[in-house]
């Protein structure tokens, strides 16, 4: 029996969304057990969180600080082997950098930090620990994402053209909209960090645009507002930007879009064909190619044809629809292999260098929105 | 901490399709542990599926007599509270009858046995014992399956006029593709029982057609055969029906129908609207009524206007695609549900009434091809 | 410049559906003019209907008697070449047998006639005379269907395994849906004939099988219904069917299915693949093998690798829409190369032979339904 | 009887793509016939073409000068009664020009003109002369156009806050792609003009977003080149923009979109609502509301809940699709009524006004992309 990777986990208690998110993926992906959680700042909350989630009151601990020390000291056969950190955004980097000085590997959601200052600091932390680190961009890990990945990658369809990225939300349309616990943190720079939509979502699209093409973006001219009056954080916005290999693009993101639920949808022209994926029918990969019929592709355990990348990302034989979960699974399942030391060939977690590249993003879409739209250069290694 | 439902499971080792379901489903749902199991009927086969399933070594049981024998004799707190049957239909009605008599609550795969001889002696036994059965219909656990039925219990769409079902797949459209081990016993008279495609899919379109409408299928003229030659089991074929309601329809079960995955869909037409659904975007239900524009439901936590039986068959807000492990995860929770004496308003497991109407359905359905494909009455209260 | 083909219409006045649709589908064509009509078997109606469709008041007659006397009496380079009916049912024959015995050719809507007896009429008539005759039978003006045709004649797919049609609509859906001038008729059985909907819609149905198969339907048993109550026609049935190749099918044809409103759709299963059209989606042919992707098939003029038959029934490039009344231009354009002695391969259009199959199944259907759905064959060459 | 109103034609001869095009929609709107053109700049070729499109020989002129001249010299109830221009853009304004002063009316082609300049001096003689004049953005020509355009006028919707529109083909993906007589011309900047997609198609779309919000376009950035190396004209481009009303959007159009045939596709979200629509499933607009499922409208005639400019724009029931030739149609009708002087309420032609925005758009585009992407003022009332 081979034992599963135990975790602990940080935030994610009452009321929040994505904490049971997690949680549910880690049981799905079949090799990770919860066992230690901080799940709430208040220390109340932490425990009766915690017995929700089926964790022994012993290791339901009051803080992540608390978590991090007391699991530390657990023999190394008993204590979490990574901690999954799922707070508002402000609490990624000193949870991350306290976990990977005390040896933890970290899976850490999107976006990596609040600020590029506690980008880059986590960054020099991980680099001296060399711990493992994962940030979770949730839709990579769903098989046809993968798959057109691989079809990109191959080479045969040519050079990438175009790209039209958008991901709209209409979940904070209006300014009643942002009073529930999950928008509150969203819509407060304290705790949200410098961006509102382009950072909760803008940085899903844009890991998804790197993760496709397998380009860096390198420049950008954004158009970012606070639509709705009053928000101090934008909730609406565009962009144009340019990719290494001399594709350009477009980007929305955007949470007052009424109407939307959780629309994420990319289509790419390379020079052979074009892609077409969109997350609410996310077992669907138009692919239409110069000369002949469409193609739509599916997942399914009984499909050899499709690339390995894809085709271990899926469960189930074709015709037997998977969701989100499962993509969040195997982003679970990925990083607890890693954890393991079986390092999958292409992990459906989103790197650290893409978590950075996540954060440069967001600065430069806000830089180039203040200063009129003009261009400005995402710099450095992206990926 | 609201404990977990512990459960056994019969069946389902190497090589098997839906034991992995099954277990993931539990997992998902949240309310369920597996703690024992007999998973295979080979003894060293079980020991090895036991432990991949993570089953602790002294409750892996060579079999599912062992398995009984030795849970019942343990104490009340530890031993399994429900046993799953997910073997070969022969073994169906053996095992549950075991377990029955044994005190255990039961939660059996469809068709609910090989004969309608055994049919009888399972509820007969079930009716004497008063043991709780359930039986895994998946696509029952669908929100917007719920939500039709709700929407057409409401009775504002008036009557059922006219229903076409059909569940079609083609994974057994050639000799060559019934050698798998899923195959093998599907096409196998000895362990399959009757039917062939009318039991394995055929009784799931049945059970969609009663759940759904409400009412109790009373006639049937079948047109049924084994396309492939050599097969012994019916493989393609279809009927008319008759509903206590005055309603009338078709149902087409095939697993020769190329090119489909599981292709398990529905129309239904009532006096006021129609409404649409088919498994492979579960998350859909297209309703057209008489005047206005045609509606597409779709689920999501966030949907207050949802039936509360769809509402709460769904776990994410409203674009987070839910698929089949999520419909099949409520079955196991309502049954865990059930067990625990927290009985569910509409459960989303089908009766053990509904399991014997499925095995009327499929002698009826054989009876009337067998004459010609004249009419032939589903005796018996189905529902 | 070719001289456009002549032709005069019989029916198709004030209030008609069909009569303007056969006007601007000829007019699409380019290869037609209207030169004549009696619209109306009410003089006065047919006058003014005449003035309306642009035909000269000289050439607008006041019954088909009359038109065909009078355009017989005209000069071979004046005189209408083809005379199209488009009267209810029961004149079909009577105006179609005067026109033969005049010399015309005659183009005819669907069904055939009203009663088999008048079928045969028509048939001796047309035989004598050696007169063309072409049915209007519409969906196989369409360009995919063309094409699912052609795939399936060029055996790559295997033999046709299993056929799924329908064809609902919800106009007849109450007593009181049935009192415009487009439903009187159709409820009638003196002006409609034996059937109701399986005469007006499922012979459409009928058609398309055989068309798309090239197999003949050999014999059927069918359960069929006035669901409303006090019509005298069927309104709604269904029925199973063999095909001469050895496959099987389902055929549903009702007026009653609320919120359809032209929702004529068919699968067929080959051996090799499934293919599916919808005629409300009727640029979009999806075919799924037995491996690889799926493939969504479009038709346009830029599209060379089409089949001819297909191919030449478009006449905007890709992405442009074509409808119904495009594919009726198709009936109308390769009739009248028909009539201009310019046969086209595979033309638009139905024989003879096609339309009394239709009344053969019509017949066939209403026997087996009076007689406990029990198989009745459906005697005769078909195709 | 209805006269129709009579045409003239300048250009659209042989190997044209939209000079058939305008001829069919003429034909199918019923309303209009053609008696005169000049459909090539060479006179044998005018000729020729002149025959296959049924125009008399005394009326096929070897130029537009002839045509205007001879067709002026005839009495006023033979004469043409508006001239349909569907040159090379460079040819627009001279061809109007010399219409105008000769008392005709005028319909054109987009883009309005090859040139700002030109468009301005054709708007000085429209001004100076009182002619009516006409653009074919075909697109404001179908149903749900019209629908969506006046459910946003209703304002229940509230205001538009964002808008997505893009117009992608993959025709000229490559510089072979641009040897065909279709394409020669719209990559030659001397017959094109300043714009090349973004003239041809970017104007439909900036054109779309104008008729169906109501608001002008204020203010664009644009990133616009040609993709192909070689190309003179941009094939490749995209903008983000600005509305009157206060709300935000951005614009693609590429003719360089591999596997896209005429992908025209607009999100816009209100305040209370998301519509969307894509030009190649026409009768499909879907509007997402706060609350509730979707709703799809479709149009056919026999719903009278449309509104009057959508249900006078359809010609068939429901479920009986129409398509691009039906909606270019509506274009010819409405200005053949207009000519005629029974002006419709909501014409689908484009005005002169809307012609001339569309001039500015291409311009400030341009300019925009020209300056590093900032943001260029669309000047002058555009509607």
């Amino acid at each position: 029996m081979v034992e599963p990777v135990r975790y602990a986990m940080i935030g994610g208690g009452e009321g929040a969304f994505i904490g049971p998110v997690h949680r549910t993926a880690a049981a799905i992906a079949g090799n990770c057990q919860l066992v230690a959680g901080a799940l709430s700042s208040s220390a109340e909350r932490a425990r009766r969180s915690g017995e929700t989630a089926g964790i022994a009151p012993d290791r339901s601990y009051g803080s992540y600080a608390e978590l991090i020390a007391r699991e530390r000291a657990l023999p190394a056969q008993v204590r979490a082997q990574f901690i999954a950190i799922v707070t508002p955004n402000h609490i990624h980097a000193p949870a991350a950098i306290a976990a990977l000085e005390a040896g933890f590997a970290v899976l850490v959601d999107k976006p990596l930090t609040d600020t590029m200052a506690a980008a880059l600091d986590f960054q020099a932390v991980a680099q001296r620990t060399g711990g493992l680190v994962g940030v979770t961009h949730t839709y990579t890990g769903y098989p046809m994402v993968r798959q057109v990945r691989a079809l990109v990658a191959q080479g045969r369809l040519g050079r990438v053209r175009r790209v039209a990225v958008r991901y709209t939300q209409g979940w904070l349309a209006t300014a009643q909209d942002a009073a529930g616990k999950q928008a509150q943190w969203r819509v407060d720079p304290a705790r949200s960090g410098l961006a509102g939509a382009f950072g909760d979502i803008g940085t899903h699209a844009f890991n998804l645009v790197e993760f496709i093409t397998g380009e860096a973006m390198t420049r950008i001219a954004a158009d970012i507002r606070a639509a709705v009056p009053g928000r101090m954080l934008d909730d609406d916005g565009a962009a144009m930007f340019h990719l290494a290999g001399g594709g350009r693009g477009t980007l929305i993101a955007s949470q007052i879009c009424t109407g939307d639920a959780n629309g994420l949808e990319i289509s790419l022209w390379c020079e052979e064909a074009g892609l077409h994926w969109h997350q609410e029918q996310p077992d669907r990969l138009r692919v239409v190619r110069r000369s002949g019929p469409e193609e739509i592709w599916r997942a399914g355990t009984d499909r050899g044809w499709l690339d390995p990348t894809a085709l271990t990302a899926v469960r189930l034989p074709a015709g037997h629809p998977e969701g989100y979960l499962e993509a969040f699974a195997n982003i679970y399942h990925d990083f607890a292999e890693a954890v393991a030391g079986r390092v999958p060939v292409h992990p459906a977690y989103a790197s650290l260098a893409d978590g950075i590249a996540g954060m440069r993003f967001i600065q430069a879409a806000h830089d180039s929105s203040a200063q009129g739209s003009g261009w400005v250069d995402l710099v450095g290694e992206t990926r």
